[in-house]
């Protein structure tokens, strides 16, 4: 366990000095603000909040922590789902809230370079006149320093890759205090070590994300969308590598479980049925392709068996199929009032997405836990949402998710796919990786980090 | 400058001990087939060749190479561009080439886990029958541990990526011998840092990578191509944006300049003329599709003031019209008869292409040299071919290349695109990523390979 040193009052006075009396709070109720993420992990308060406006005052901040050994936990919306930025340790919360700007748009490049505390939703709202779109798209309003941090990606990350797929360059502040410029606008880069991917997905352990250019693709002509309903997950999976097979390139491919879409059914205004769900989305440049491709799609499902098959190019049904899918997790709170909640997040192969449905599946009902799955079927991704109101019920939850991380990275895949490692996964990283790999990033933490004062207690195992 | 030992009697017993005979070699002809790539570096020999058959044979000679302190340097098939193979302080050349097997298809995962030393078109020939292949396209027949190695990348770069979009789990063996496993299965990881992507491009300095699970594609069912030229490079690049802003995902985009253009239509059976020219192709999965987008691309170069405009679906035109520009070089060859070729290899933001190709010609033509360039524009990646058949013409040649990386650098992009630093380009490695970059590199380097064996000399430059 590291040795910290309490944030004291020379050390105030020293963050003080090269920040303004509004940049910086001790008071409760701000670090209760920066507790807690959206995850079940328990909340933990630093010593003091600040707020830097420019990346030579967060340098400033991480030479004086550096020197006084305090932890520093980076801060980006508080969206993520693993624990990613609870202060552990206490120390300084680092939020990059203020630095929120577009700093330039790139048009002709597809690209733009952002501050990290611009939330998603908002850069997306600032392109949308431009005809542009940064296409990881992790459902929350995440800042964009938090899905780099912890390389979010989401429903359309089949087609346009997570976020380490869509950056270019990063400005990044080291633990002690120097100023890195990573990566460059070239999309192409084979200039020496690719430290970009380094700090992408490091969750503000190895660095602290200041700057980004990110790729952007083009809001598409015609967005079209299709259902399909399936007798079981095995059938619904051979449809998904057909149709990947067919080179359609399909925008989104969203699995719902059987239990899920027939809740949702119930729920809210659509009629899938208590059966496996497959949601598509086709991003096509003419409107006659678009009608090809949903041809194409409906063949293939019913190939396979599919019972229902609705395609659309409405906008209205194309959002309210997509806001059912969305919103879902709102419905399950309103169905599971007053519960908590875990939520899983394993990626396996493709090919191995019924077996992990199926151990998925015998892993809650062995527990007498509902069965919430939705995945995102084209990448192999698979998420559970499971409530619990008790104190036994929270510790079965917290079991069948330790129970479905082993059987992913059993089946070839990982413990995290989007959600990072957080608090929640440090305890799988060497049955994933190897007693090796886990050394490694360990050495690579100490040689960039060596007080351990970025983000403490995250990602790697204590030894 | 490390201090290295040579390799004495006692070594040679050690890696005796770990090899069979006809695995190491000690004579001129074996090390003189393993001086030189197809650069214009000079050749340096090795003192011995090993050719280990697996990943613990590579470990033990690594582990006999850290012990005592001497070079190793890894080899693939010598097609690399920048000298990045030539072992400049002697030692071992560990030659990848008896490792060339498929371990591994995983067609419906879209996946191959490969041995290094298997060819790139080696692996597409056996991909072949089951519909599907791997993306990035060198155009030689380069190793895929050296494509890995260089971050290889080529004409389908801009629809599939380079080489490290498109593997998800190698094995690497480090400096001491230790065999690490990175990244999974799951085209989703988020599961602690990116070690892949730091050993991807590391040009076997940081490791020595002896398996890889690689990402593939879909074979296009349908296949078609369009040439279109233009009356300068500002109006073809404002095409390109626009193709590109169009959705319409383009597999290839090749851009080859006025005075290539014209000695092709002389030299082959192309009637470019004397223009800068766009070659481009469309993957589509229908018939119809295609038609559609050749016909959007018809209208946008048109609109763009496009001459020429051909369209074929024809696999024999296509084929022409590409074979022509992959056999360029030797095109070129027959026309400079006896000169040697400096190969620049520069990447720039898309907008800053036509101003790169506007000072690359005005310094060729400053030096009287020939304007031979090609580029992936739809990567902003330029390469120049410059003959030179004496030392003066040489000379300008190489002070031709390093002003057109200097201005590649100034407009925001990198000094290689796709051709790695090797021994080339690591004089430039300060200027595109700044001191702070290069120190944390080098950081980087000490702490995989405290002894600096691995491929010593390359990628970082000599404080």
């Amino acid at each position: 366990m590291p040795h910290f040193n309490p944030v004291s009052n020379e050390v105030l006075a020293q963050l003080t000095a090269v920040l303004t009396p509004d940049q910086i709070s001790t008071t409760e109720a701000d670090r209760q603000q920066h507790a807690q993420d959206m995850s079940q992990h328990a909340p933990r308060l630093s010593e003091v909040v600040v707020w830097p406006t420019n990346s030579q005052q967060v340098a400033d901040v991480l030479q004086i922590a550096h020197r006084h050994r305090i932890p520093v936990t980076p801060w980006g919306a508080g969206s993520s789902l693993e624990g990613n930025p609870i202060p552990l340790f206490g120390g300084i919360t680092l939020s990059l809230a203020r630095m929120n700007q577009i700093v330039a748009l790139h048009a002709d490049d597809f690209q733009v370079t952002v501050q990290p505390g611009l939330g998603y939703k908002d850069l997306n709202q600032q392109l949308g006149p431009h005809g542009l779109f940064f296409a990881p798209d992790p459902g929350a309003n995440a800042s964009i320093g938090g899905m780099l941090a912890n390389n979010a990606a989401g429903s359309r990350t089949v087609k346009y890759g997570a976020t380490k797929d869509n950056v270019l360059a990063m400005e990044v502040v080291l633990a002690d205090g120097r100023i890195l410029q990573t990566g460059s606008r070239s999309v192409k880069q084979s200039a020496g070590y690719d430290m970009l991917h380094l700090f992408v997905g490091s969750e503000g352990t190895l660095g602290v994300i200041t700057q980004a250019t990110l790729r952007l693709a083009p809001v598409s002509a015609i967005m079209s969308s299709a259902v399909a309903t399936f007798a079981d997950v095995e059938t619904a999976v051979a449809a998904v590598v057909e149709l990947r097979a067919s080179g359609l390139d399909i925008a989104a491919l969203e699995f719902i479980d059987a239990a899920t879409s027939g809740l949702l059914s119930r729920e809210e205004d659509v009629d899938w049925g208590e059966n496996p769900t497959l949601l598509m989305e086709i991003h096509a440049a003419h409107a006659e392709t678009a009608e090809l491709d949903l041809a194409l799609i409906q063949e293939t499902c019913r190939a396979h068996g599919a019972g229902r098959f609705v395609a659309t190019t409405d906008a209205a049904e194309r959002q309210k199929m997509w806001q059912t899918r969305h919103h879902m997790f709102e419905t399950l709170r309103r169905v599971f009032v007053g519960h908590r909640w875990q939520l899983a997040d394993v990626a396996v192969p493709i090919s191995q997405f019924p077996a992990l449905v199926k151990f998925a599946r015998q892993t809650l009902q062995e527990r007498n836990l509902p069965e919430l799955m939705v995945g995102h079927a084209g990448d192999g991704n698979l998420h559970i949402a499971i409530p619990y109101a008790d104190e036994a019920t929270r510790q079965g939850a917290n079991l069948a998710n330790e129970e479905v991380v082993l059987q992913a990275i059993a089946l070839g895949g990982t413990a995290t796919g989007e959600h990072g490692v957080g608090i929640g996964k440090a305890k799988f990283m060497v049955r994933e990786h190897g007693e090796t790999a886990v050394e490694i990033m360990r050495h690579l933490k100490q040689t960039l980090d060596p007080h351990d004062i970025l983000n403490p207690g995250k990602i790697i195992p204590q030894p």
